[in-house]
């Protein structure tokens, strides 16, 4: 890793880790794989075209984590080696695609790993208000604080470890929205959507907060993930200082008419929905999940 | 038209009309079209699997209005002869899919057609707030009131008549949202969002509302449509009473789901936008249209 020879170019290369935003609704998630579109692969291919290296191996390109398809990121790391820092600096941004951007960059020694970097990782995850009891939910996610076999609530590699220490996990409140905050040294695949699973079956009254700390512990199938799209990588604390970088235009026009979509189809559906008293989605969810809980 | 003899029954069939809702994003309009998802196709289809009729030309399936693809309607009206009118009325909602669902439905001449009996139909547009005023939107939209040729911002099919009635037309601000209501007796193909480019222009301070009385008058280019997905037919007033209809437990949970979705959605995007002070929607929309007005 580090210094490697690149066929344009016979100077050193410096390797610069980049924190990455990305909304997760056209990506097939974020570690590259033939045929689909990816967080990584859009970035490899951004770089190439910029001639900043000619092969990800050689360059080292890595990610912090991996994300699941549909999940966004306020601040992914991923990190490469290049001959042009300040191309790479100056023009990724306009090479990237409109729903992925780096939002700063630094300078790391030739060996740095992101994923080994990271110190803490912190996710966080939206609930709508309606149906959902915070107080109740507060009490729930205490349960997850600590180091836990998070193996019901989580995908587990054969053979991997399914204990994980949780350092913090929050309740807020903001606009009609419930904001779960969990912070933890590293987790497991599915592992904060199993948690909002959870989370939502002690919110509708389905489950005492309590009971949570008894499923952790309990044999049984595994306790399905909830949506993938309400989650986002919040942060991945490397220990970097970075440099701010700015989106591109185009991204800033794409941002604009997203939001714009969703404030107009939000009061469609109000509208449409009309003197709605029922709770669909609970229902349909306390359906699905009932007998697991 | 009116009573027909179909295949199944010897019975008289009996005209109903339907005043109905849909959400446009999943339609490619709701005219029927070969091969094409259409409001008038799914709900043809579900009349004809529920045996209310076998074909909808003797059947004289009739819609009161087109609606362009991504257009929602709250007060559509259709109506049609069948023999089975206990059958249409209790049963029709569960057949229909999930976004489109009758609201009520009232019995009605045999020769009733909904489209000569609309005396008026009544818009809405809805606009985000930021980057609009609403004091110059709604010096804007007293020009629309009264007889105008609207040909410079619609399209008109040759040799119709360009002249429309507006009745009233009036600019509310409601959550972070500007609503536009217009009612006219009818409207041409494209109008009401031609008017909504209008408004946008006026509302940006690209034009002065009195502009508008001037766009339309003058020769020229036709102004562009605004987008479909923030127009909804709010109401199409063919003097009739309705017995309420509830939609299906399926349009609930599908209501519900979508909500969710805008809900989340506008969340993300506001944190992935960060501190953005850019209106790039109008500055696109500006570059786009500004040698028109």
């Amino acid at each position: 890793m580090g210094a490697v020879e690149t066929p344009d170019t016979e100077s050193q290369t410096v390797r610069i880790a980049f924190r990455v935003a990305y909304a997760g609704g056209r990506f097939a998630g974020s570690q590259q794989q033939p045929d689909v579109r990816t967080v990584e692969g859009v970035i490899i291919d951004a770089c190439i075209r910029l001639g900043l290296f000619s092969d990800f191996r050689s360059a080292a390109f890595i990610s912090a984590g991996r994300t699941d398809a549909g999940v966004s990121a306020q601040g992914q790391v991923i990190a490469f080696g290049t001959p042009h820092p300040d191309r790479a600096i100056t023009t990724l941004n306009r090479m990237l695609p409109p729903d992925c951007w780096c939002t700063g960059w630094a300078a790391v020694p030739p060996g740095f790993n992101p994923r080994y970097a990271a110190e803490t990782r912190t996710y966080r995850y939206i609930f709508p208000l309606a149906g959902l009891e915070p107080e109740m939910m507060e009490a729930a996610v205490r349960h997850f604080i600590g180091m836990h076999d998070f193996s019901r609530i989580a995908r587990v590699v054969d053979g991997r470890d399914p204990m994980r220490r949780i350092i913090s996990a929050e309740i807020g409140v903001e606009d009609d929205l419930i904001i779960f905050e969990v912070v933890g040294e590293s987790f497991l695949w599915n592992m904060v959507r199993g948690m909002a699973t959870l989370l939502m079956a002690a919110g509708s009254g389905l489950i005492t907060p309590d009971r949570i700390a008894e499923i952790l512990r309990e044999p049984g199938d595994r306790i399905p993930a909830a949506p993938a799209d309400p989650l986002i990588l919040w942060d991945v604390d490397c220990s970097l200082t970075y440099h701010p970088m700015e989106r591109s235009g185009k991204a800033g026009i794409w941002l604009g008419e997203e939001e714009r979509s969703h404030l107009v189809g939000r009061k469609m559906m109000e509208w449409l929905g009309g003197n709605r008293l029922d709770i669909p989605r609970n229902e349909e969810f306390q359906n699905r999940f009932r007998h697991l809980l």
